[in-house]
């Protein structure tokens, strides 16, 4: 044998995971701290790849090793291997370092025979135990040491309960269970040819062959194909001893959290059941009791419980999820781990840590995931309430919603428009079923991904919504649901909770979202460290208020077209757009003037002096005319009723004009800067709007330097052209009010030919924002809808893409664009202040992109902007790592 | 003064461009090469900066070298400045590098004075052309040096013609024009204070001074500013004795061409008048005679000029357009340029001349305009015919067509299907008119550019197109169109020549298209210099036959939606559409395959072995169904006349899938591979039936490596999954009919993420083709139907966009991209096979681009292929004149 072959638990080190495995070195670390963990031994890969080199064999040595570390295990528990008294038993277990499907995985109870199974009974005091022990014991060998079928066992143990009438295994007496323990090993007899080891030191040296062999067995060959893992690195074998909190009175087995896993609260958190094994835990035959009450049972074990759990904590540096076994008062760790937590846990844990001195704030703002902290930003259920989800989908947009159950859109229209509260439950949802989402407190559909109809529509509304929920049989004729053997009906009351995916039964309490202390502390430590500026998407003054609370700096990007379809305006938009001349154009607009001046009057005095970014008009004009089928209906109404000629006339002109605007392809089409340059009217009043309200904010007092964004640029002329028109109106308006005022002009980069030749466009524009939603549409050449409506749920699926581009940004394609726009734009203007503003400023994987491409700052949607700050310190602490020189 | 101020003619060298100006070098180039050129001398240009920089004063000596000057051409010409009888009289002509609007441009019959009028009247015999001369120099001098505005002198003329009731100018008797004169020196004194100059010294030194004043007149140095032109270039000037031809029948005027500029045949040919001037020709008050009668009339002077043209010729390589003036018996030549000339013509001079020894292959190949060409190509009026058009419009879509006029889609429809020859005559199109344009033999428009409806339609459907013809006035009610005082009614019969634009009222006999013997010859020697191969866009056995016969070296693009569109496949494939399940689909396709695979066998043939690339399916399926306004006029008419529930059934199925096909944007939607990813079934069937008939073609004895080409990838994992699809079939194909065979995959490079991930998709591609129309669409998120239809119009107008870029590659942006995917693929595969299949590879602007880019080839549709052979060469050319050392 090559080196050392085995190493004892307390020999190894969490580092060594190359040679014991993930799960060794697991041991091993736990064991190295001096936690209580059953004593055991690693085998390493470097043992099973010479075994597969010299054709299955073990290599010379490997035996004895073997019974010197089995001696050691001895002598550690007091315990012997193979005799009757008292019998040391163990565990075996593969541990490759990366865990695979297709490997072996556990034997417990190694080390069970006819004769040791009566000592463990005696020793227990339980022979249903053993029995049942030595019945799973053989069982697990059986199948995956000696290859027989799962199924055949199952049989056995089936007939024998059919015989005594009862359902479930924990019924069988022990008397019976010994009879099914002879059958099995008569079956192993019969269809191997070889009776069952007895011998526990054959029964070990079968198991570890057993994994050893899994290592090369197709499944496992396979999987590392694919996932392109080398077939050299081999895998460990773990041999532990096994302890039984289930000895009487002075054992038991619990699960504990060092911190409440809910509030975060620094309290032990768990619960434990006196004489018994983790699996009766699982059974629910018996209600467990808080982990407080051990202090009474088992005042000596309780208190080496909490030392372990302190020392654990601070090993770990975080909140642990700890298993633990009392065996005649003797405490012993079978596993610890991070703890899972919910979001508002995961802050509080975080900062506490900190405060107590136990992590740094940088290691604070890793542990917490940027897209767990959304369920704090929207209503959720209240995690203090006891609730029990039936099934659980998708999380598909934010918020919890209680309704009553309807099946289909016009219902929920109906009901919804008289105030009741509905939820509506589809197997999916389509575009006919649009005015039902509307109307509906919340979505749950049972079929469809992240982005099927449902996930996006409900999105884009801020409605909650949970998708493929496979669980629910939905029978739309019937009006009910099913779920396992619960059915509900039409009109019953469920809740889901968008941010986990959970559905549950009936209402349940909620809680309104705030920012806690802590999460207001850990994003102040976020705004200390990155160095991406955040703003916000928003529209309307009250947005832009949301968004300064949640500690947007600026509106990275305000749309106009939102305040065009207001619906005071509309019908003056619609005159606009169905002038004739320029004349008649500049009248609709000189009143659509005063009011889109207030608007940004009101955006800029929320924004209290930030910047803030104007986009003009850029949707194609038919989006503001009536739909085309819309019209042939009212026309015909009209003419059924013997409508006057002059109505007739109105809406003729108006199906025209639809008509005539109509494009092949409206996302390529007249829209953005293009219609600027056609009608310089629009832009005209746009700019003037926002100068006028700037001058005002400026005499108020208020100082700031409105940033004008001309979208759909491809081609620096066109900059060129309308930028000359801008400022001749900031000119005018300056003279009208006798008032300076500064300004900056810049660009959406939003078609790939922009981002190809920013270099030119950079000389009119004194800054870029990337309009990431158009600029993947372009890039990929994939309409958006049209691609999530039809193939791109297939694509992601079969993984030919690897992610959502709309969701995550494109960094070699899209990125790409970014990374050479932004460099040779700051060729030529250095010091260009780079943005992005399309749905990718509050991904965070986005985010760290654009941190790690050096933009000045993202945009998001304000209720994202607590995520985006996040994200932010989180790129620039692993940027910190990755070049440990940079502090800049 | 600085270095010799004053050049006379016969010192000057065509180099000397910057010290003489363009006219002066031209004028001494001439004299030098020892045509009889009148006699003259040119003051340098760096004389007048010595002017300007001296405060507008000649510089000393400069005086004195003028007076030795006239004095030299005084002894030429034998005549005497100043002197009354045989007066020397001279023109006085700006002459700067570049010319420029706002410059003093020409004085002519410099010299006269009440004097020497007297003795150019007794000279030529002629008083009435003396005092107009006299008159005519008095107005220009009195113009451009005195700046007395040019309408004074014009309301005297028009007073004296009033007065003695005639109407034209040439009219007006001598005795008239003499008090004509005296009014205008009159007006003379009176305005200006100062007497008109007698003295011819002084007149000269007067016109100098104004040529050099005018060079910083306000226009000419705003000029400068906009064209980038530097302000210390300065003007010359040119001072030349003047000639006359109508100093009796000894004297004569004409022009002349070297040779026949309608077919290029080697003849002298052109017309003269005997005693005239050149603006008696002009004013066409005399029939001007075949040169070849000067032969009779003044046969010295006719062999002088025979030897002259022969000698320009010579000396210019080209034909030249002669002007020559005979005076008393000997021969002037006023001017020469390279001659205007058909297409015809400028091909069979081109190689002529090479075949004369007079040019290189090379110069004869860069004679020849590619776009020109064009009209050799299609059926055109024949250039020997007596065609007399009334408007010329642009030529949108070229091919000459004769029809009766029609004023509406409908009746053109109604009429061209009952087998009559129609021209549609609208002020312009829309979609609409669409079955108008099908029915009509040719369209002309009086609105529109050359991107406009009618002249995108007529070009994709080859058929000829006049558009933006504005000299038409179209009176739709009144169903006539006017040109001037004409008059066309419906039914009147017309021709139009969309190559030239040409609108000519009647028929007129047309020529068929066909490659000269010399155009032949001419491409044979681009064929043996261009390094760029050339295929082309074919469809059909028959599109591949005319393909191979105009000299495509294979197939870049052969579509196979087309092949679906064909009227015994529709249904079919609308079965294959409608299709539930995978199995349906497949029995739909195999009904396909045959069909499919004849296409293919018959494409083959047709090319010979010459390679062929295939595109699999890439239009969106909704574009094999029917419109879904149509369908729903079809089912209210099955409705209304009760037709049965399965009738009925059929087509609500039919509608149902055509709107759950819809899509808002189909250019970028579900088409190209994503179809072929999500449906499998439909490449496989097109892979089995390319591979068949490639057997077939095999066993036949032609070889072949068919090329299969993916479109609209824009992620190596789809070209990956395909590529895997089609290898399996062809192993397949292989399998069952034992024929091996050499096959391709490739990929068209068609959405901007395909470009900027080449490096990765050459990984799998073995060739690329850059679709530039979908390429140019998404770069610059254009949609070229909407575009084309609402603003590039007005971006062309407006010099935006400096030329339609679905018509000439552009180089910065979509060309950025071309040289970065061949760059990238390259590097992965070196030697990767890169071509271009859009529209663009039959643009001679965007084919240079693909030959300085260094791909492999470019593919036209077929009537494009001779120009593209053509456009390649020159570039090839082109590209050693700027790399003389470069010869691979």
């Amino acid at each position: 044998m090559t080196g050392k072959g085995i190493y004892l638990f307390e020999e190894g080190r969490a580092e060594w995971r190359g040679l014991l495995g993930g799960k060794g070195a697991n041991l091993a670390e736990m064991t190295r701290i001096g936690l209580p963990v059953p004593p055991g031994f690693t085998i390493t890969t470097a043992v099973c790849n010479e075994y597969n080199a010299l054709g299955r064999r073990f290599p010379t040595g490997l035996e004895d090793d073997l019974d010197r570390s089995l001696g050691q295990l001895e002598r550690k528990t007091g315990k012997v291997f193979g005799r009757r008294e008292n019998p040391l038993l163990v565990s075996v277990r593969s541990g490759a370092a990366i865990s695979m499907p297709g490997m072996m995985d556990t034997i417990l109870n190694l080390g069970l025979n006819d004769e040791t199974v009566e000592g463990l009974s005696a020793n227990t005091g339980n022979p249903r135990f053993a029995y049942d022990s030595y019945r799973r014991f053989i069982q697990m060998f059986g199948n995956v040491v000696l290859h027989l079928e799962h199924r055949r066992f199952e049989q056995i143990l089936e007939q024998h309960k059919e015989k005594i009438g009862v359902q479930y295994d924990q019924e069988i007496p022990a008397t019976v269970l010994r009879q099914v323990v002879q059958d099995y090993l008569a079956l192993i007899l019969r269809d191997t040819g070889y009776a069952f080891p007895q011998a526990p030191r054959e029964q070990l040296i079968m198991a570890i062959r057993a994994v050893f062999d899994s290592w090369d067995n197709p499944r496992a060959v396979l999987y590392r194909q694919i996932h392109k893992i080398p077939d050299n690195l081999g895998t460990a074998v773990n041999v532990q001893s096994m302890v039984f909190g289930n000895m009487g009175n002075d054992s038991g087995t619990g699960v504990v959290f060092t911190r409440n896993p809910s509030t975060g609260e620094k309290v032990l958190y768990g619960e434990y059941l006196t004489n018994a094994q983790g699996e009766d835990v699982v059974a629910g035959l018996r209600t467990p009791l808080p982990v407080a009450k051990l202090k009474e049972d088992l005042p000596e074990a309780y208190h080496h419980l909490v030392r372990v759990t302190e020392l654990l904590e601070e090993h770990y540096g975080d909140m642990q999820d700890i298993e633990f076994t009392v065996e005649k008062g003797r405490l012993f760790m079978l596993q610890t781990r991070n703890g899972k937590r919910s979001a508002a846990a995961a802050v509080k844990i975080a900062v506490d840590l900190v405060e107590e001195g136990k992590i740094s704030k940088e290691a604070a703002l890793l542990r917490v995931e940027p897209e767990q902290v959304v369920q704090l930003l929207h209503r959720g259920i209240d995690p203090s309430s006891q609730t029990q989800a039936i099934a659980t989908g998708l999380p598909a947009s934010p918020g919890a919603a209680t309704g009553g159950i309807v099946f289909d859109a016009d219902e929920a229209e109906s009901k919804g428009g008289h105030g009741e509260k509905v939820i509506l439950v589809r197997p999916e949802t389509a575009p006919d079923d649009m005015h039902g989402i509307v109307a509906a407190r919340g979505i749950l559909t049972s079929r469809g991904g992240m982005t099927c109809h449902a996930a996006i529509v409900a999105r884009g509304m801020g409605k909650p919504c949970v998708v493929g929920c496979e669980a629910l049989r939905i029978d739309l004729e019937g009006k009910t649901v099913t779920v396992g053997t619960l059915v509900l009906r039409e009109g019953d009351i469920i809740t889901i909770d968008g941010a986990t995916g959970r559905v549950i039964p009936g209402d349940v309490p909620k809680v309104e979202p705030r920012l806690s202390p802590e999460f207001r502390t850990l994003l102040t430590w976020a705004d200390g460290i990155r160095s991406l500026g955040v703003r916000a998407n928003a529209d309307t003054p009250e947005d832009a208020a949301k968004a300064r609370e949640l500690g947007a700096e600026g509106i990275g990007l305000c749309r106009t077209e939102h305040m065009f379809m207001a619906q005071d305006r509309l019908p003056v938009v619609q005159e606009m757009i169905m002038a004739e001349t320029s004349e008649e154009r500049k009248g609709a607009l000189s009143r659509l003037l005063p009011m889109q001046q207030g608007d940004f009057e009101g955006i800029f005095r929320a924004m209290q002096g930030f910047p803030v970014t104007i986009r003009l008009l850029d949707p194609p004009l038919h989006e503001f005319l009536p739909d085309r089928e819309e019209l042939l209906e009212e026309l015909a109404n009209l003419r059924g009723r013997g409508a006057s000629a002059a109505q007739i006339k109105e809406k003729e002109d108006l199906l025209r004009k639809a008509r005539s605007l109509a494009e092949a392809n409206p996302m390529l089409g007249f829209r953005g800067c293009r219609l600027g340059l056609v009608y310089p009217e629009i832009y005209e009043m746009q700019v003037r709007a926002i100068f006028q309200a700037a001058v005002r904010l400026l005499q108020e007092g208020t100082s700031l330097v409105p940033e004008v964004m001309l979208p759909l640029v491809g081609h620096v002329n066109e900059l060129k052209v309308l930028k000359e028109r801008i400022i001749r109106v900031a000119e005018e308006v300056m003279a009208e009010t006798g008032q300076r005022f500064h300004y900056l002009i810049g660009t959406m980069i939003e078609v790939p030919r922009a981002a190809l030749t920013a270099g030119e466009i950079a000389r009119e524009a004194e800054f870029f924002s990337f309009g990431t939603n158009d600029l993947t549409q372009t890039t990929f050449g994939f309409s958006r809808d049209d691609a999530e409506a039809r193939f791109l749920h297939h694509y992601l699926h079969e993984k030919i893409l690897p992610e959502n581009p709309f969701m995550v940004l494109d960094g070699e394609g899209v990125g790409q664009l970014i990374r050479m726009a932004t460099g040779s734009g700051r060729q030529t203007r250095p010091g260009l202040k780079v943005g992005i503003c399309g749905e990718h400023g509050g991904d965070p994987q986005s985010i760290a992109f654009c941190h790690d491409s050096e933009l000045n700052y993202v945009s998001a949607s304000p209720y994202r902007v607590p995520i985006a700050r996040l994200a932010a310190a989180q790129a620039r602490i692993r940027e910190r790592e990755r070049k440990p020189g940079s502090n800049s």
